[in-house]
């Protein structure tokens, strides 16, 4: 087997690495697998105080007509416009917001009016305070003011009516989301629960980030806590760091417990085919079905998916801390998403600023840099990783573009998709 | 002074109408004011655990070289390869993950290694399992396999060298980040204390969301569920909302208090011409410095900005709920990333893939939908609001397109920036 990254460059193709390979499941094909399996998380209700950010499962509809009234726009005076050419009104009364309606009795009056308030029953047009004089009681236009039919009313109904589907499962609730709820009544909604997601770093190799001096041979840990950051930034609150020795049996131990207590576990290594990779085993010991091992892809390729006995999620990322942030972004925040109930939306759009290294058999994922040109492109500049061990100068990226298969370098301008850290 | 929407359309261009125009500042302007006189939020030492998704603000160099020591990357064998001849070896000892570096002694000799160890002095090559056959302690090369000198190796400091800087301040702490946190023993960070904020609604008109039965002339509140969702998305967790009647002296004391309690203070409502608009009166008589009033702009033009005493942020944002979102992402957000310390970036740039109403005066915010196509062009379709209090078309739209003042339509393949919600 060719190693998920070489160093020097790799040797040249040959026939039975392509046909290794192409037994291997695309980049699509995983993902197909995987969503075809994914549970959906369950629902719950919660106070629009808490619906920020949520998932929302349930259709809302308009309340009522909105505007509820024709509203005026404009802090001044309503009047009858009739034809126009009165320019004179004495003052009958007020219309504050919130106010119940009001009557014009006579065309010869007006009512003073704020913005939010009713239209006074009667009145057709309202004219701003700014084209104005008044002299106690008596009000009259601006000479330069003409006044036009409906102006500065906005119609009852307008943007809406009551009864229409405002919103429909599936939304994330961002602040427009948060105003039709807020608008129509609904202080409790229905969303997404939040899943409980552990995080399981394995490796014996590793230290804690707090220990004071290193053993020979030892790295910190750090895959989890960037999981971790992946998924807080996604909504995922409820995130639990574990760790387990490269030990089958104290492994598979700490996974039947966080398979009891947890709907998602992801772990970080042990997933390739070396005598101390147990993870796989120690999955499918406590019955988690294995849907899905390596990936036709570079990094990542040694990823493990699988379902449990409960609908439990489980993916099992490579330890090398590329590998696993691409496998993260690729498939684990999507399938989350899908879990989630989200409506799919395509992922985003980049051009190669440079030709980026491809493989002839594997998807390969390039950390690239992404900024916005004059024409709106969104301009994606590789930054490669020396091996998917090197993540110094991933800081300095936005995520990975995803390059197919093929003979030859991607040249720039190759339009991929991209996803984000 | 025409309004900020005007239904049916707006009469024809006057010269006063566009001196009036001229006078208030510009988009770029109000910008420029706001940014030179924000302050900077202070900073805190959180735990690594808390860290996601806060911005940095200390330099983090690296720990030691990164990779630490030659680093196996791959299960297999290391050996001392010499001139590549030899095809057989016998295993003389194992180098784990973790374990301190073992020596090769003798050149027929080989260690088996796993993914992450140590390279055993002695040795400059690595097999992987997948290439050797084993018979009891002997191992025997694949026989099309022909290593290569460094192959399967990790070099010692290819990554990084220990006192490189890794990360500055200013970043935001996505996974990236805490994976360079965590493998460099940060296990505690200074990043920006997050303000507390507090949003203010205005106007009598206002029931609350969970009201059974509207009065005549009422609407519910939303404005504050919709900043507040703005505000969360992007980290502010500390946001408290309250609500002041349409009265100077009950406005003035509840604004004293939040003065006194909070960094941020974000009002919607009341700060038009009109006589119930009491906001900006009662925030100068709390030392609160007018730094900004109106804005040659459409929706938004009402938009106020202060500063208090001790260096409080103040937004008075104006009522309507669309003109409301577009002033907190226009102007609000990104006064609070460069108070959060964030270093700048350009905000995001779309193409319109229709023509969109302009004004010869005003600088206008058209809500958009976004998408990519097949030329990583982010494409925005406008979806016009009849006015800037209609908002429930604006759960179908992505943010807002700015356009620049014309006498003309913008085309379709116009440029311009967009502001997501």
């Amino acid at each position: 087997m060719m190693p998920a990254m070489t160093r020097p460059a790799s040797p040249p193709c040959k026939a039975g690495f392509l046909n290794f390979m192409s037994e291997l499941p695309s980049v699509t094909e995983a993902e197909r697998r995987i969503r075809a399996r994914l549970p959906r998380f369950g629902i719950e209700k919660v106070s629009i105080d808490e619906a920020a950010g949520r998932v929302l499962r349930q259709v809302v509809h308009a309340e009522r007509d909105q505007p509820p009234f024709d509203r005026v726009m404009m802090d001044g005076i309503a009047i009858a416009l009739g034809d126009g050419s009165r320019r004179e009104f004495v003052v009958a009364g007020r219309q504050m917001a919130g106010m119940s309606g009001q009557a014009l009795d006579d065309v010869s009056e007006c009512i003073e009016v704020t913005t939010g308030a009713m239209l006074p029953a009667g009145c057709d047009c309202v004219v701003p305070v700014e084209q104005i004089r008044r002299d106690g009681s008596r009000v009259r236009l601006a000479d330069d003011w003409q006044p036009t039919p409906r102006q500065f009313i906005h119609p009852r109904g307008s943007d809406c009516r009551g009864g229409d589907e405002l919103l429909s499962p599936g939304v994330r609730l961002r602040a427009p989301e948060l105003a039709v709820l807020a608008a129509n009544g609904l202080d409790m909604v229905e969303v997404t629960r939040v899943p409980s997601v552990a995080i399981v770093a394995t490796g014996d190799e590793l230290a804690e980030v707090g220990q004071r001096s290193l053993g020979e041979g030892q790295i910190r840990r750090s895959n989890d806590r960037a999981l971790a950051a992946a998924l807080r930034g996604r909504g995922f609150d409820d995130v639990h760091l574990t760790r387990v020795p490269d030990d089958l049996a104290a492994t598979t131990a700490t996974l039947e417990s966080l398979l009891a207590s947890r709907q998602v576990l992801v772990l970080s290594g042990g997933v390739s085919v070396g005598q101390r990779d147990f993870v796989p085993e120690a999955l499918r010991s406590l019955g988690v079905e294995q849907v899905l091992h390596r990936i036709a892809q570079r990094p990542g390729k040694p990823m493990w998916f699988g379902i449990g006995l409960r609908g439990q999620i489980v993916f099992a990322l490579p330890g090398n801390p590329v590998s696993a942030l691409v496998c993260a972004v690729r498939y684990l925040l999507p399938a989350l998403d899908q879990a989630m109930g989200l409506a799919p939306r395509p992922p985003e759009r980049v051009v190669l600023a440079e030709a980026a290294g491809t493989s002839p058999a594997l998807t390969c994922f390039v950390p690239v840099r992404v900024h916005d040109d004059d024409a709106a492109r969104s301009v994606a500049v590789p930054v490669p990783m020396p091996t998917s061990g090197d993540f110094s100068a991933l800081p300095r990226t936005d995520g990975v573009a995803e390059l197919a298969p093929s003979d030859s370098r991607a040249p720039a301008g190759t339009v991929a998709y991209l996803y984000r850290w």
